[in-house]
């Protein structure tokens, strides 16, 4: 089921990605480059920090294809983007606390330390959409908008910890989904944020 | 002979790098370093990517060093750099093939699939240039220029499928060269590019 | 005793980052993250070039917790930032040159060549530094301010040669540091620079 439901959060991260490329004009090739580098980067950053080889996408090319077909379907049916706003939201939101697992499932089976599990879930979900925004030329989205990172850390400690007080492994991931899931689009709804520090200063 | 062009083509990548940043008002230092990401970038990027250790400049330093000292002479060579446009722009589409058809044999060694030989060369030829574009504070130039990333591709698919066919390794080399640097410089002359996707809206 | 630099220099590193997040206003967690990879992504960058795992990080989790610690603290002091800009200053010297010299060792432990030794050195020194210029979305300062890669190539250059000549390890140590921090506060003191290389013709 997380397999599938992977697959469905590639397919989503894809086009958001593919949006945000054509906000730049980018043109097709650019387009599937921007969808599989922010649904794939993620993946590929936390195995490459962990040494943890062949990348997924190495050892699974269909997955860089899908991209690429869901970055192509997104300008196909670009007209009709607007009006999917919200499904667009509620499938990042599930990307993310999926993502999230299988990241801290990658550092588990690796035997990392608890720190280490929560990092690498949260590598997972949230340095695709960082790596898009540093090709788009802005400052990551992820580090002033609505909660986002935190959602995943959440998500990923709950996930951990919940392995730890030795409950069914099924329930713990249903459950971190359901909490993460539901937390994020919480965030989104009221526009809950971390507080932002502000500094004017330039102390060079 | 694909060494030697290696090594021409990595001496161009590095001039040209080295031009960009001076258009950033960039010291020596920075100059230099440009030039090494944006000739070597490629290639370190392929080999992290695949876990291929170790990295050919840490193998053979030397190409770093070249980098540098091609860096250098584009300093003092900068106020003829004008008149030299066009013998860039082929050395760089020569640059292009080559490092494509050298992403490729990397790959081919590691027995991967026809997908990710196809990628890694595509890799190998265009990730430098991004690199440079992203240090530069820029939109990466590949994702809404002339065909650049498609030669790469075109080129690789067909050395990959050349060598399936079983012609003699040398002829596929030649042809695939003749053939990607050919595209490259007609797509340059006749400002051919892939179909742009526009999209205004701001879907968050 | 590197060792104790050695985190005194990654709080300090973390500390400068999260000013340069307060003034993108990023939140509180866009710091902590911008911290870690300025803190950490120097010798992250090395190890993943070198093939060098399991990371510092990964095998010691307490530095990211540092990081975060010393990020937050930063929040909580920032109108004093301001009075503290040379003893940050001091800091950040020592840090350039304590982490030169420890991706110096890293390099040698592996036996690499002698331009490796050097560059694995500065890649620790300064690629922090340029990874936050690129979250921030500004071009690296390190590219074009005062002599501070060049510090870090100088540091490692007298630190590599000062062994090959057998002399004590600690007295190349403790030398090596003394004479980079001491070039390091006298180009900030009397603004030296490298020349910079000025282009403004646009070749493509």
């Amino acid at each position: 089921m997380l397999q599938v439901i992977f697959v469905i959060a590639i397919a989503a991260e894809a086009m958001t990605a593919a949006l945000a490329a054509g906000r730049r004009k980018m043109d097709w090739f650019g387009v599937c480059v921007l969808a599989a580098v922010t649904a794939l980067g993620g993946g590929t950053m936390r195995d490459t920090l962990l040494g943890h080889y062949p990348l997924s996408w190495v050892k699974d090319p269909t997955l860089l294809l899908i991209c690429c077909a869901f970055a192509l379907l997104t300008i196909a049916l670009a007209r009709f983007m607007e009006q999917l706003r919200w499904p667009f939201l509620l499938l990042d939101a599930l990307g993310l606390v999926v993502f999230t697992i299988i990241g801290c499932n990658v550092a588990l089976e690796m035997g990392q330390s608890p720190v280490i599990v929560i990092v690498s879930g949260m590598i997972t979900g949230i340095v695709g959409g960082i790596m898009r925004d540093v090709l788009c030329n802005d400052i990551p989205l992820v580090f002033s908008s609505q909660l986002y990172a935190t959602v995943s850390i959440v998500t990923g400690a709950l996930y951990y910890f919940g392995l730890q007080l030795n409950m069914v492994h099924d329930v713990v991931t249903i459950a971190t989904i359901i909490i993460g899931f539901t937390l994020r689009v919480l965030a989104i709804r009221f526009n809950w944020g971390m507080p932002k520090f502000i500094y004017h200063k330039d102390l060079r």
